[in-house]
């Protein structure tokens, strides 16, 4: 840090199991990646290509290789996932991830049905070839989802081999944990943290809003996800206590 | 493409007359057209230079010759064809066109009145020196015009010259074909369509439900317009239904 | 400027002490300064590190270099002096300025009580060290200041050493000179503006319907601030009556 301050939260160090920062990557260039590496590798943990960008950017191996350098895991949105399986291509999925070295990959069904079971069976599979992150919660605004069965889904996913469970928020941050106002359903999260351990979950949190809200409730160590390149910097600060918004709230009182 | 998928609709491929992405640079740097092109060359058709930001942006040759290395058209916003128009130098920017080597050109009357006749000269004019598009409605919330004249305006320009009409939007997607939440007028585009060839409009749709909504509307190769630099991929990837939005429209039911 | 416009209003040059653009830089790199600087430098005036990023920043000294280099002056946003002041660290806060060689400094009271005595001494300590600038307004919504108080402030305030005082918005324009929907407090502002000078206030207006209503209403040579780097060349362009929005303001009638 560039100065002293009293009165910090701490904060986790890298490698991390709380405190993460999983930061969503929809199509950064190379520059730009090494852009926010300058500036953000320290603060970041984990980064998502966003749902099946891969697909359609150039340089993959290139750009996977840079993050490699800054020893930053990188793995395919879940909905890459879900497009194989979905057209019952699961097979060539995990030679995908062979093929570029991934290290981990996402489950999730949050645009396609999918029995418990048949899930769990994919999170064990890939489990034996990667670290896995599954995903609870639906990105179709009219699945309400109620919380004892959000906690059964991640108590059982853990138990499958998962390493965290994501809670969802579409990258507008509007479904799953979110009210369409974007306003976190505070009695599901309560309700689940009585359950499932706090550093198992990474609450997806795109919004500020919605970040401060988690930090104010479960402190500087949450782990968040969905987080926009340029907001990483932002971000930190409000774990910090050092943006308007968390100002108060590590002071002692 | 970096992997195999089946089941995905087809894609025109450059040089495209239908399925077009129309990108608005509203101040690049020059290594940020650099970035952009690097990872979204062979996903967008035609930048605009939005507005009249080309009146002060620094470098506007050198950053023309970097769109141009890439095969990339690029054209001055009708804001800055009305800003001359509306101070009688349309000479002006007949020289102006020519100075920088622009192939494309905008009319528009977003800001300004102009009759139709007058509108269609200027079309019938600038399609002697380049390529026209032209753009119908308005900017203005208050002016809203009824379905049969948006169709009659649309023939008329196309009849005049024009290579593609676009329909406007504002930047933020609020006015011309979008009411003023950003949801799509429906009954205008249907009405239009029935009229209009499919692939001599270009839809501005800068934010993501209006691009779901178009693609879904008219498929893959819908011609969209003002789309963010750092949307060109994300905007494929809605094309291709490989995002939760469109995921499953392309798929066999 | 590329070509020649008539009608245009008359822009102040550079150093302005009206109409002056103050940018918000929340954690660019150093390679994204020098992007910014490409384009932007001749439109814009000085630089705020948001609140307290300077913190988590990496390359401080170097990036700090890049902006003086273009001679633009930075200074750290006004939480961070009030994390400072709240810590009873104001001492360390000077030696901060002194060690990075900071030429400006922000008095705020944004995100903690301080008495008008108190923050006015603050200022003209400071203001031996360094140029200051003030900050008026609470970025708490439940905080309202009436206008007779806001004047008094911003008086005392630049009577006490101020060279600008700044009307506080929030980053996202929420709060102080605006209503919770973003909209200007237009009888403030009014008001504010029969007993403080125009050229000594900088507004904060980070959203664009809130530039085009300060331009509308004060002119081309308004101050503005929390400007996005993205944003200055489309702020400019609002300026100078070549964006939809002010395009009729400055032409003949």
């Amino acid at each position: 840090m560039n100065y002293t301050l009293t009165q910090l939260p701490e904060r986790t160090s890298k490698p991390r199991q709380s405190g993460l920062t999983m930061v969503m990557d929809k199509g950064l260039s190379i520059r730009e990646v090494e852009d926010f590496l300058s500036t953000s590798a320290d603060h970041a943990d984990i980064i998502k290509l966003g749902w099946a960008t891969s697909f359609v950017t150039p340089n993959l191996k290139d750009k996977l290789a840079v993050y490699r350098s800054a020893n930053l895991p990188v793995y395919f949105g879940g909905t890459l996932f879900e497009a194989f399986v979905v057209r019952n291509q699961f097979d060539d999925y995990r030679k995908l991830l062979d093929k570029y070295g991934m290290e981990y990959a996402e489950v999730s069904d949050g645009s396609i049905e999918m029995a418990q079971d048949e899930k769990c069976e994919y999170i064990s599979k890939l489990a034996t070839q990667v670290t896995v992150l599954s995903e609870v919660g639906s990105k179709d605004e009219a699945k309400i989802i109620p919380p004892y069965k959000w906690i059964q889904l991640m108590k059982a996913e853990l138990q499958a081999g998962a390493w965290k469970v994501i809670g969802e928020a579409r990258e507008g941050g509007t479904v799953g944990l979110f009210r369409s106002s974007g306003e976190v359903r505070q009695g599901l999260v309560e309700e689940i943290l009585t359950q499932v351990p706090f550093e198992s979950i990474l609450w997806e949190a795109p919004q500020k809003e919605q970040q401060v809200w988690f930090v104010k409730l479960l402190g500087a160590n949450v782990n968040l996800g969905n987080i926009a390149p340029h907001e990483v910097i932002p971000l930190e600060t409000i774990r910090l206590g050092l943006r308007g918004d968390t100002f108060m709230h590590f002071l002692d009182k």
